[in-house]
This record gives C-alpha cells, structure tokens and sequence, in this order.
C-alpha cells in the first residue's frame, strides 16, 4: 500500500494508471451521453444537413448510448425501490454499527480503518487483534467459522456497543494446495472460514436487520468465485457458494410471501476483486472506496474489481481453446505455485509447510 | 418415472413432448448444416440465379450455421484432446468400476440400475441400501459427508472390487428453509453432503485414476449452483461450490506443471439439470441418458438439462426488473414454500419439521 499517495483520510490523491482508469476515462467521453449527445450538434453547425449520414449515425450512436444509460439507471433505481425524482436520505453514518470479520488485515483492516475515521463504530471479529490508532474500532476475539463462538459474541456485541446495522462478511484463508495435497482440516477450514461464517453472522445478525427494516450486507467473494483455477480449488468452491447465498439472500429479502421477512430495503452488495495486489490492476484502496460508496448511496451494488473481472462469468461460455487461452494469459492457475500460506494457521499446521524444504 | 414407456434396458421408447425435444427437432431441422444447406441448391433447382438474394442470404445463413457447428465440434475435440480423424477407442464397460454416492435413491439410484444392467460393475455409497435385482451392484453403507468413512470404505472397496475408473458425485440433501430458519447443523449438514463429499470422493480415489491416466469424474451440481433462490440459500451455495470444484479440478489435470497430475485425458463432466421432476421439461431418465452419453464418449461435457438452463448463467448479467420477471416466471422462489425434507432426516430431526402444525 503507497501511504505516500494518500491524503490524510486515507482516499489517494490520483488513481494510479489501470485498466480501470481507461474504462473511467471512457465512461466519460467516448461513452458519456452528454459527451457523445455533441458530435451530431457539431456537424450540424459545420454546415452538415440534418439528413446526412454523418449526423443520422452519430446521432444513432448517442440514442444508442443514452439507452444504455437508462437501462443501468432504471436496473439500479428498480433494484433498489427507488423514487424517480428523490435520491434517498443520505446515510447517517454516525448511526451506523459496522461488523467487519476478518477485520485484522488486508482489505478487511483498510475497511475498518477508514470507516473509522469517518466516525463510523466498527465492530472488528478476528481471530488476531487489530492494531490501529482509532478509538471507535471495537475489537472482539473471534472465530468466525464456528457458530458457537459467533452466537456468543454477537450477544455480547448487541448488548455492548448495539444492533449492527452494516455487515461486512469478509474473513477467508487460502489454503493454496492441489486437491490431493488438502488435508481434510484444510477443506474444513476454507470452508468454515469462507462460507460458514457468513451463515453464522446472518444467522446472529439477519433478525436485527429485519427488526429494523434497514441495514447493508456486503459480501466479499472473488473473481476466483466466478470461475475455476488450479490449486485453489477449495478457494474457488467457497467463494462461488457465497455467490450463491449473495443471490438468494437478495431474493429471500424480496419476496413478501415470507412473512418473517418484507425487506426489500435491506441491501446486499457482492464484491468480488480480481488480483487486487497487482500494480496495473485495481489496489485495495479502489476496493474499499467502491464499498464504502456503496454503502453511502445506500445501493445495492456488484462490485467487480478490476474492470475484466466483469467479463469472467462469460469465459465459461467461450469455445474450450479459447476458454484456455484466457486462462493462460491471465496466469491464473500457476499463481500459487510458490504459495506459502502464512494467514490463517491451524494449530495443526507447522508455520513451514512440510515440503518447503523440498523447494 | 413412467415405467411403462421403457424398453427392456431402461431408455425409453419416445421422448415426452418437452422444450428439449422441440431444441432437438430445430437441430435436425433449422439449424442443421446438412437440411440448411439443401435451401440454396433448391432455389436454384427453381431457377434462382446464384446472384439473387434469396440464394446469398440462404447461403450466408448455411455458412452461419456451419462455423457454429465447426466451433462446438472444435471446441469438443481440442478439449478432450481428440484427432481430427479418429474416434477414441469405444469404452470397454465391462472394465469399468463406478463408483455412485448417493447411489439408493433418485437421479443416482436411476444411474446405477441403468450402468448395471449394461454389466458395468457399480459401487453405491449411501447411508440407505439400494434395493435392487441387479446382482452387479455393490453397496457399501458410507456417509460421504464424513472424510473418516469415505477413507475408510475406499480401502475396502479398492481392496475387495478394484480401484474405480468412474466417480459420480452425486450424494445430495435439500433443507428448503429460510436463513433465519436454517440451524448449524441444516447448513453444516448441506455442505458436508453437497460439497465436501465431492472433496472427500476425489481426496480418496483421484489417486488411482491418476496411476492409471484415465477416468471420468461426474460431479452433479444442479440448475441452482448458476443462480439463487429465496429459501435455498444453502442449497444454492453448496451447488455453487461444486460448479468451481468441477472447473478447478479441470484446470488441475491440465496443466502440465504440476508433475503429480499431467492428466488431461482424465474427462470431467458437470451436471446441471434443472426442474427434473416436472413434467413439461426433461425426465430423471434425460439426465440419465446423457451422462451414460458422456461417459461413453469419454468427452469431457457440460450437461445442462432441461434445455431452458443454459441460459442462467446469463441471467445475472439482465437489468434487475429483467432478471426478477425470469425469476418470478420460473417460480423458483416459490418452489420450497410447502417444502418438508423426508430425506437426509439427522438424528437431531424429528420427521416431521416443529413448524409443520403451524402450518
């Protein structure tokens, strides 16, 4: 993370030169309404006939872009029930009790430390403690992926510090092995790490939501979600299925013959960040700024980060070679080679891995 | 399962009238290279010169047609390694060990009759005993949720009949509950027999079909591991998981790097079926006939079923007012409302659900 590039609440100053900041770039010129609504004028006052080609088909091209624009809009005013005129209420942050698990580190820990100098009270679950500086960090001692410990401590939590209104189900371990290299304590751990425990913290939390008729859910997935790639398989299995409980969560909300629900205000955003670690690609930093605008706007939202994580669910609609093809150059399926897992180590685990020495 | 349309082995006589059959006649019909390509030639029988448009655009459509055809064969061949001259040798069944979780009931009880009667030596692992007159069916009681079972009865197995060449994942259980309905043991108990056992299966004998560079591994997700719905959400996930397991495990024995696999002659195929129990769509015995299919083609095959199913992967990508009409038409939301789970009852359950007298 370049500390240097930020200002002081964390936000940097400039994105750094992505793919995703050329789809930015795009969005507000060769695919921005108002930009494109232009060109046709333009002709027009170059002395061009309304009937010439030139202007028809530029002005196809901006009905063309308009409608697109419309469609997006009206899919996220419809999802969201909201009012063609009025935008919501803005959020009232210092309202809000945010639980991150997995609040420790990673994008996790970025989240809780830049919600929390918003004012934000956050609710850090994490096996290890959080070191931060922010005093409305609230950390309890947590293993998400058993229910035992999350009833427990969600009790604790709504009689301490409140009813959580945001939830941020983030905590995942990555075994990095082939399939016949996984323990069994290594499949139960992915898991109970990555999939269980955002059971357990909807089972502790959902009903406070439900009682309140309000709240976020976000779900942390991953590109890997969306597809398969060598040496991850467990990974890959257990973020496809909170993909899965995302989307049923969202329809279970909205249908209103389930009397214990009639939520449709509740929101469920999906975020699944493709190598958030690699330099020309999105940093975490993009990540946690696409939430927390989420959770502001108060939309429910998919988050797909960097930019050609959005074309993965179709690569498993492609011809087979070329399908491997896009494997191939995304370098995916050899990125664990030389994994060692270092986050996340049961007690049964030595902290080397025993063919490390092998290497 | 309408026993009185069948044949003696088990397929049935005539197809019921479905959306798949109606895919099936287009196929031979309008989208078939071989009567497309007549259409051209017939107008010029009738005294069309080549020049007319009614003979180039028949003929651009034919040209349309075969390259869709070229790229699905193509796409088929490069993935499972096949000469473009050659068929791979037919599978010698009598030779094969499969092995059937969940093999006593439903789709995998309907499996393993139809391979037995075709004297291929079958090996079911359920926690119930298949009833059945076919002496080749081998049934070991094993609760493949648990690694210590499956560890335990694949050394017999390989012990007593041989090390299997086929492996059908197919052990299922559906909780139908909302999530604030599901207990631990309800989410525990769908992942270990939805997924896990999937891990549990190949943990045990993808060794052997490694040794012997050959095999087909069947996992059987379903038309809810693409999407979810309201009250499945534990079901859907745990369907989910598997789909990326399937693709990982593809990328896995591919990928020459890894020195313990280097199998890409070892075939994967995924099964999706959807609505099988409802009669305007495919039968149990659809599904069936495709997979034994794919195991005798020895190809590597996307098996979604009925025909309607291939285009979920696409509904995520509609608007959202889009994709809530599919999902309201489908009544997919709705299906589990009268829902009471008969099997995959734990000790902990009492046949009959505590709410069920509410109701």
């Amino acid at each position: 993370m370049e500390h240097s590039h930020r200002t002081e609440d964390g936000t940097p100053i400039f994105d750094s030169l992505d793919i995703d900041l050329v789809v930015k770039v795009l969005t507000n010129t060769a695919f921005s309404p108002f930009f494109v609504g232009i060109i046709p004028i333009f002709y027009i006052f170059q002395g061009a006939r309304p009937s010439d080609s030139i202007v028809i088909s530029s002005a196809i091209y901006w009905v063309v872009i308009c409608a697109f624009w419309s469609f997006k809009w009206f899919s996220q005013l419809y999802r969201n029930q909201g009012s063609l005129v009025l935008r919501p209420m803005p959020l009232d942050w210092s309202e809000q009790i945010v639980v991150v698990t997995g609040g420790a580190s990673g994008i996790g820990e970025l989240l809780a430390n830049t919600m929390a100098v918003r004012n934000v009270t956050v609710v850090v679950l994490d096996v290890n403690p959080i070191i931060t500086e922010n005093y409305n960090i609230a950390y309890y001692k947590c293993d998400v992926s058993k229910w035992e410990e999350v009833e427990a401590v969600s009790k604790k939590i709504i009689e301490e510090i409140g009813e959580p209104t945001i939830l941020i189900n983030n905590a995942g371990v990555v075994q990095g092995k082939l399939l016949v290299d996984l323990t069994p304590q290594d499949v139960q751990q992915t898991f109970a790490v990555n999939t269980l425990s955002h059971f357990w913290i909807l089972k502790a939390f959902l009903p406070s939501l439900l009682k309140n008729k309000s709240g976020h859910i976000v779900t942390m997935s991953s590109a890997l979600g969306m597809t398969g790639v060598a040496q991850m398989s467990d990974y890959c299995a257990s973020k496809a299925a909170v993909i899965g409980l995302h989307e049923s969560l969202r329809y279970e909300l909205d249908k209103s013959i389930f009397t214990l629900y009639k939520c449709p205000q509740i929101r469920t955003t999906l975020v699944c960040p493709g190598h958030v670690l690699t330099p020309m690609f999105s940093t975490p930093v993009a990540v946690v700024k696409k939430i927390i605008a989420a959770l502001d706007d108060q939309y429910s939202e998919n988050i797909l980060l960097p930019f050609y994580t959005n074309f993965i669910p179709f690569i498993g609609h492609l011809p087979s070679f070329l399908r491997d093809l896009v494997q191939w150059i995304s370098g995916a399926d050899y990125a664990m080679e030389n994994f060692i897992k270092v986050s996340g180590l049961r007690p049964d685990e030595s902290s080397l891995p025993e063919d490390f020495a092998k290497q």
